[in-house]
Order: C-alpha cells, then sequence, then structure tokens
C-alpha cells in the first residue's frame, strides 16, 4: 500500500485555502533569503508558489551575501514587530559568518512557522501545544493518520536525529504514545533496530534501507530525499525491493516532499 | 559494580562549595514552597540544608495555598528581576488552581536551576547549551561518567517518559551519542526492550526490573523512589535478583537521589 503524499497534500492545501478563504485577519508570510544558494532560491519559490495557490499573502526578501548578522537580526526584529506579518521564514543554510542559531532564537514563536524557535521546540518537548510543529514530522504525522497507521503502542524507529526532522519526529511520535528510538551514524546494529519498527522513519540522506531489513506488515517512510549516480530523485529505501514485503510505504518522489511543503502552508495559514 | 552515588554527591558538593568559594558574585537561590504538603517541605528544607553546606546563600518564600496564580507570577517576575537573586525554583506540585506552565515559563531562563522552561529545554532538544540542565538526569551522566560508563554508541533504554527525568534523560544521552529507546505504559514487550539495553534507566515509581530481565554486564540506573509495603525505601529494580547479572547497578537509596541534589547544586552555583 502506497503512502500517497501527492494527493493527501492536494486535499489539505484545499483545505487550507478554504479556511484562508474565511479568515478576518489575512496571513502574511515572509521568507528571507540570503545569498544565492540555487537550491534555496528553488525552494524558497516553491514555497512562494504554494502560498499562492493557498491564498496566502507572501513576501520574500532577497538579500546580499554578505549581509550582516546584525542587519539580518534588525530586518527579522523589524518583522516582528509589523502586525501584518504573520508568518516569518529564514531559508537555510545561511552564509557562514552568520551564527544560525542566534537568527532562528530572534523570530517571535508566534511567527515561527517552521517550528524551529527554542521557545517552540521546548514546548512541543515538555507536551505543551508549540505554536506550530515543524513541517516535516507534521507532514509524516497527518500522513500516517490519513491511512490509519496506528502510533499509539507502536515500535517505531526513527533514523536520523536532525533538528528538523528526526528529533522533533521522535517527540511527536512520543507524545502519541509509541515507542521510540533514534538512530544515527554512532548506533550499532542498525539492522536489527530496522528490523524491531512497526515504524520506520528513514531521514538519512543516503541508501539505508534495504531489502529484508524491514519487518514484515510495517510502515515505511522515507524522508531521505537525494539524487542517485543518474542524477534521478530517490530516497533512502530500496523501493523495489522494501515495498513487497511491507505493509504501507511513502514514495520517494511523492510522499513526504509533497506533506512538507502542505504541512508548511498549513503553518502559515495559522495567525497569532 | 556499585554506583556509588552517595559517595560522588559529596565529591561534587565539594568541588561547587570551592567554586563558589572563589566567585566574586555569590549565588543566591530563593525557593517558592506554596501550600503544606508534607513531602514538599522536606524536599525544600533538604535544598536549603545542601545549598548552606555548600555555601550559596538561599532563601525560601512560603506562600500560602490560596496564593492566586497572579500573585506568584508577580513574585516570580520581581525574583526575575531582582540582581541579587541568581537562582529560583518553585517547588511542584502547585495548587490546582494555578497553571504551572504558566508558572514555569515565567522563570527566567538564566535563573532557572531546575531546566524546566521550554526556553531551556529547547535549546537542550536542538543540541544548544542550555543554561541549565535538570538536575535528574544531568546527575545520572555525571554518575555515568565517573564510572567510565561507555555512552556514545551504546544502546540506552529509558523506562518513563516525565519532563523531569525520561525525556531530556534520552536528549542527554542522543547528545553522547547513544541509541535512545523511550518506553513507557503504553510499550508493549517491555521485557523484550529492557534486555536489549546497555545501560537501562528505570524512572516508573514502581517494581518493575527483575530477574533475568537486564543483560549481561549492563549498567542499570535506578531513578524510582518510593516506599514499598513495609515503609521500606526501595527503587523500580529488584536489586538483589537483578545485581548478581548487570555489570554495574545504582542502589537505592544511596544511587541517584544524593546525585540530583548535588547536581541541583551545580545548578544553582552557577551565576549568569
Amino acid at each position: 500500500m502506497i503512502l500517497d503524499g501527492k494527493a493527501l497534500s492536494l486535499k489539505i492545501l484545499d483545505d487550507v485555502r478554504n479556511n484562508v478563504s474565511k479568515l478576518s485577519k489575512k496571513p502574511h508570510l515572509v521568507v528571507v533569503l540570503i545569498g544565492d544558494d540555487a537550491a534555496s532560491k528553488i525552494y524558497v519559490n516553491n514555497k512562494k508558489k504554494a502560498a499562492d495557490k493557498v491564498g496566502i499573502k507572501s513576501t520574500i526578501i532577497e538579500l546580499p551575501k554578505k549581509t550582516s548578522e546584525k542587519e539580518l537580526l534588525s530586518i527579522i526584529n523589524d518583522l516582528n514587530n509589523d502586525k501584518e506579518v504573520t508568518g516569518i521564514l529564514v531559508q537555510l543554510p545561511l552564509p557562514a559568518h552568520i551564527d544560525k542559531n542566534k537568527v532562528v532564537e530572534s523570530i517571535s514563536p508566534q511567527k515561527d512557522v517552521d517550528g524551529f524557535t527554542p521557545e517552540n521546540v521546548g514546548r512541543l518537548a515538555i507536551g505543551l501545544e508549540p505554536y506550530y510543529y515543524p513541517a516535516t514530522p507534521q507532514g509524516v504525522i497527518m500522513l500516517l493518520d490519513e491511512y490509519n497507521i496506528p502510533i499509539e503502542g507502536a515500535d517505531a524507529v526513527i533514523i536520523g536525529r536532525s533538528n528538523i526532522v528526526g528529533k522533533p519526529m521522535a517527540q511527536m511520535l512520543l507524545k502519541r504514545n509509541a515507542t521510540v528510538t533514534i538512530c544515527h551514524s554512532f548506533s550499532k546494529g542498525i539492522e536489527d533496530k530496522i528490523k524491531t519498527a512497526d515504524i520506520l522513519i528513514s531521514a538519512v540522506g543516503k541508501k539505508i534501507v534495504r531489502c529484508k531489513m524491514v519487518r514484515n506488515n510495517s510502515c515505511v517512510v522515507d524522508v531521505g530525499i537525494f539524487r542517485d549516480s543518474n542524477g534521478k530523485l530517490t530516497g533512502d529505501v530500496d523501493f523495489d525491493f522494501v515495498s513487497p514485503s511491507c505493509g504501507y510505504i511513502s514514495p520517494v518522489p511523492g510522499g513526504v516532499g509533497p506533506m512538507t511543503i502542505a504541512s508548511l502552508m498549513y503553518n502559515a495559514s495559522k495567525v497569532y
């Protein structure tokens, strides 16, 4: 059974558009892009396009690579204080001379649509409602729920412990009463751990989940996305060999990718 | 091999006293106690005694049970602004009419010696240095380090997911590159999970870890503490039956308990 993220993302974007059209205070997302990283430009444009589709006003602030940390913090400060701006997103990565953590911390938690500020991360970690959940893990949960995958009591194994996927994913699955195991590059016997998973979330960025590794009828969510040696988009999971044995599997592309953008638009539609 | 928390706690308290005596700005811990819960009074007095021992000035503010949330928040606000106060600790639990989360959130992260505010929890969760680590898991890490228990790459299993032990323990072990599994009341086959642990941390509050459950030569840390049917202090682990097979084990009492108070004093000695 394929976890069709493409199809679900369209449904969610529809719902978001519908909700936005009824809001009295209209959301306005500001995306800050620094430098001229080609991939970042594509991501930012995709976010703008998605915002346009759902009727969320969006503005891209493009800044030169040499922008100082102080200038950037001052711009964010202005955006925090601008009542007309409801969401702020600073496209990562930032140039090396800017301290990413300082910048993320400076965003108002009520406008932090990425859910990356310590305040939002901390609220999630202690079981309070954050203002925003990080887009990717929130998208994964939406996908699991759409297909009625039982989370409570399930053995969930997460490979990868980034701040944007692995760690918040662990918190969100724990909140839903899964037993959570977090694996990473220092983990030993990772194949045995993968084998125990009812729900496997792979967020590594290289081909790691291969034939015969997963438990029968398990649910495999592939968050990895990269280009293989032929330039073809692929994920962490060897789809052709793994899919026959698992119960549910998300494809790459068409799985978690579109869910992430839909989940981000869901966040951007929230107005505090 | 016994993880002697009592002995290590004395060494740490010695170090703290030594460091405090050299500080130009002296720490001052304020403990706020609301109502007349007998256990809370004992805990607060023990903290004061420990502070006295290491030369940390401490003040207990005792408030009647009927204190309103607003009054409490106003007192904390004053303490936040008082430059002479370096640490604030609100003894939990609070009376039912007071929102615990609101109170914890109101404490300045730089004075939050318990490490419970969303800011400190969030900083820990995203890999930044929090101003303070929660006392109990920090004490456990100190204990593991004292006995040179390898954490990196170890399979760590935590039973219990409270905000004061299980969840921050998971973050701290993950930060030290352990593979971390968090179990709780919804977990299935918990005995099989316990069996996989190189490091087992039990923080449940009832007798759960029994004979033949733990892996040979593993390290067992017992965070549970409660009175058995005979009124005797005991922990989660059936010490007499478990200790022969494991490599290291912390006793109750004399294990994590004294480490928690030493770890708290270490926190209280920090001045920002």
